[in-house]
């Protein structure tokens, strides 16, 4: 049984797109499972709509100007298991199924850099070599 | 001893804040341990070191113009853990160890809010009752 298109259309109407930036609101993806946080993109009520439809994500292509059905051509479909918003209803948080990489690079995760990778390992006050932040913070 | 201020300057470089936009770019703050994404907001050049300088994230405030400590107000501050950045260079990452909620709601994350929730139950062929998505992806 498809999705109530009233139903749909009512819930469609909380999210807060907007009038300017092409109608456009940041959508994060995040691996269901491993909780893993993917790629962030950007989603106009067109591409919400089919994204539920189909249980894929689809987004809007800023540099191409069209919609994007991400790994239609690559495979690496990512199949929905819950959509959330934040308290604003101007951000979309899609819980995913990934079926590969979500980053054209091959990376399993479109953040794979750390600001701090290769960062020169500092000495404290005791003369102990650390990371500028991560050591004081996971102690 | 303090990051190193040439060192920081060079890693900056490799953001791509964009020149439209008021510079900003969307910065994804997600719990370091829990891994649950607690919230999105904006964060430019100025926000971003200060977030480097002092360990605790800082935004700048779309609403208010203005630079934003996040919990300076209530304690609930974001301590920083790692910061990514994905392949674009144009979405932050920020990994964090939260003193207390991320939400003005007093929720843990400003995403406590499915898509589907209180959605009309939906029977499929078989007459089983079932959410319009979750049920079939779950599994």
């Amino acid at each position: 049984m498809s999705v109530n298109s009233l139903d749909l259309a009512n819930r469609l109407q909380d999210i807060n797109f907007p009038q300017k930036d092409e109608g456009l609101l940041p959508a994060i993806v995040q691996d269901a499972e491993t909780k893993e946080v993917l790629m962030l993109a950007y989603a106009n009520r067109e591409s919400l709509q089919k994204t539920i439809e189909t249980r894929t994500t689809w987004f809007w292509s800023r540099s191409r100007k069209a919609l994007w059905n991400k790994g239609a051509t690559s495979g690496n479909i990512q199949e929905i298991v819950d959509i959330r918003y934040d308290c604003d209803q101007d951000t979309l948080l899609f819980l995913v199924n990934p079926k590969g990489p979500a980053c054209h690079t091959g990376e399993n995760t479109c953040f794979y850099r750390s600001f701090f990778d290769g960062w020169p390992k500092q000495a404290d006050d005791q003369g102990n070599v650390e990371t500028p932040i991560a050591s004081n913070m996971m102690g």
